[in-house]
């Protein structure tokens, strides 16, 4: 076999540990460099590919990359660029293998959700195409856990991990302040689409400690009726709710609750998230005082309360795709397979890429229970083995020791290239 | 000296560690059961007391106790029940003592802020006057760390852990995500009148490692154009920034900022946070992306990133409310006495609550830099200690195991009593 230099990039929305994918995908090449000769990264994903910025990874210590681990974000930068279609822009995907080809580049690593993965197989078919046999490997990370076959993505636990624990102690908090003073308390959390990280919310109320806790789905149309008759009846049994409630809740008339066409005292339009609805629907309807929080961009970057079987995962998914190259896979994603739930086991998998791009996994229905505001066993089940384990980054002065590297650029080989 | 019951109680919003204070007070009060005999919790606070809605915290194992100091919120219910002045509602006051009679109290321990500081006075100062000798010891308890004398405030210092923390992972997440996404991250926080909270934001970024991070204190009047500015000139600088806002901002017109009178579709009224509302403004000024996020509750409730420095402070206070009742003491609280900074070391002082009732500290003004939109050396050398140190609660199934009590009621001995 022929020493080629690798290519890694992320791609997308970031998460607590993407990095640990890429610390796994790096240390793993670390140890073949017989075979693979340095690992280049994209500054700030596929566009660092096309603009030839690539970013020499071995100029970083073991100890810099070890620390990605514990690192969230992206440690090269990401970016929001889906690739065109092959014959809407064939240029992007020829550049792509032109670039690889001036920098020795055998194997493509891309980190990232449902367009990544399209994007990596069709680098795959058009190198073969142009005679210049790349090896792409798609390496699985979307805080949506919407991607196919994969039992789940990393990426997901942690921010699960975090919006079950804050979902807990705000709840805690409103059970104390219910007598006199917030009786709901509304967190918006993301999920356009699949209400995967709103349904964690439901993980703080457990059989040995119930708590009062309605969930929105994006999946079920919002209902005013009878979200406030849940409210109500929750208020009245417990004192006290908390709502977790998806940013991508939609009404009945198919738009989003968020988006209620808010003006200022100008007439200005105003952007507000959905929680400020959710608590002015509860104000109007039941008179309750409230407060309401949006997590944002915090519960994905979350480092510091993350999941170990998610950083477990992420990581291994990184060494994964590693270890499928060597074995001369070509098009392929390493993936996660749940072997038992009591005791948690899971063992890494393998999905050709044909069959992740353009799949999109949606929570299954029976997820949900009947009223719509809650979570089956059979998704409790799914979602507990997910948040289990804590994997605290080191700390100085009260603060986490999160890296970051030299990304020390590659010297340019060839012109520019306009995006 | 004749042995007497105890009575204590949570007041005002609740915190991350106002629970290892009762804790600190009930283990401490439980070695001494030849003098205190039972320590009795007030249902949701002082309206617990009024309405002799008393807790027999004895019913709850030494364990269950322990398990208070990685307990976030109220574990007996806090309340927002300002008493009335004496001259305005001398009934309440002699109710009090009333109760405190009849179950044979002699020790006031009450957990609070400024108000409940100026409460526990009054009852101290009532007392005596109705010959039914109380001995009155304020507790102190506010994220909002505006109570004199004392350097710091349990509560506070978990909070600034958890903003500092966030602040950090959000600003990492946005240097991602800047070269095609978002370019502005804006994190709203508590604090409506003094920016401690805010303040803490700026702990993110230090000497060895720069963060580009704009605060709005609310000491700080608003100015649109001197914050785009500064917006501006970092994310030319660093491509990204993080704007931590403090809810309290105000605008010129001494309006908060956040009272932007926004109304919906149908021209009802809506109640929006500041964050939304900042970050439209640089939408408008800069047309940059931006996301944004409020922390609300789960600032305060966050346990589980809480300052090991708050824990073991909040712990002594509330031991050294029981040593000083022991010791005779009367009117007065415990304080946090800063010896040093490097190393930080600290001890339990002594304040006449004379002095500390209707006191309101507030930053000093040499805390933030001249521009307004930084915190100086002076405020980073007070701040660090306090969130220094890790202090994780025990975990199971991934989620941190938060105790609930039994909260036994103690049989009414009294007629009813309206508030």
């Amino acid at each position: 076999m022929a020493k080629k230099n690798a290519f890694y990039a992320q791609s997308g929305g970031v998460t607590a540990v993407i990095n640990a994918s890429a610390c796994g995908l790096i240390e793993t090449a670390r140890k073949h460099k017989d075979i693979i000769g340095k690992v280049y990264a994209g500054r700030n994903g596929i566009i660092g590919a096309l603009t030839e910025d690539l970013i020499d990874t071995s100029k970083d210590t073991a100890k810099a990359i070890a620390a990605l681990r514990h690192t969230p974000s992206g440690a090269f930068g990401s970016c929001r660029f889906k690739m065109k279609s092959l014959e809407e822009n064939k240029l992007q995907y020829e550049r792509l293998i032109e670039v690889f080809k001036a920098h020795n580049i055998g194997y493509f690593f891309y980190n990232g959700g449902g367009d990544s993965a399209d994007t990596c197989l069709k680098v795959s078919q058009l190198s073969e195409k142009m005679g210049y046999p790349i090896q792409a490997i798609h390496v699985p990370k979307t805080v949506d856990n919407d991607l196919p076959i994969t039992d789940n993505c990393p990426g997901f636990g942690s921010v699960a991990k975090y919006i079950a624990v804050s979902t807990l102690e705000a709840t805690f908090d409103v059970a104390s302040m219910c007598k006199t003073s917030t009786k709901v308390f509304v967190l918006e959390v993301m999920g356009r689409h699949a209400g995967w990280i709103a349904a964690a919310g439901g993980l703080a109320s457990t059989k040995d400690a119930e708590q009062p806790i309605v969930i929105l789905f994006p999946e079920v149309t919002f209902n005013k009726e009878k979200f406030l008759a849940r409210v109500d009846e929750l208020v009245k049994k417990f004192g006290y709710c908390t709502v977790v409630v998806s940013e991508g809740v939609m009404s009945a008339d198919g738009k989003f609750l968020a988006d209620q066409g808010l003006k200022d005292a100008f007439g200005h339009a105003q952007l507000g998230g959905v929680a400020p609805v959710v608590a002015n629907i509860v104000r109007e309807g039941l008179g309750l005082k409230y407060h309401w929080g949006v997590a944002d961009y915090l519960q994905r970057a979350a480092r510091h309360i993350a999941s170990k079987s998610d950083v477990d995962q992420a990581y291994a998914m990184g060494k994964a795709a590693v270890e499928f190259a060597l074995k001369g896979h070509n098009s392929v994603m390493p993936t996660i397979d749940r072997v038992s739930n009591a005791p948690y086991k899971w063992k890494v998998g393998m999905a050709q890429l044909s069959k992740v791009a353009n799949v999109e996994k949606m929570m299954p229905k029976n997820f949900i229970t009947k009223d719509g505001f809650g979570i089956t066993e059979k998704c409790r089940e799914y979602l507990a083995p997910l948040i289990k384990g804590e994997d605290y980054p080191p700390y100085k002065d009260g603060l986490p020791q999160y890296v970051r590297l030299k990304n020390v650029a590659v010297p340019k080989k060839l012109g520019e290239f306009k995006l």
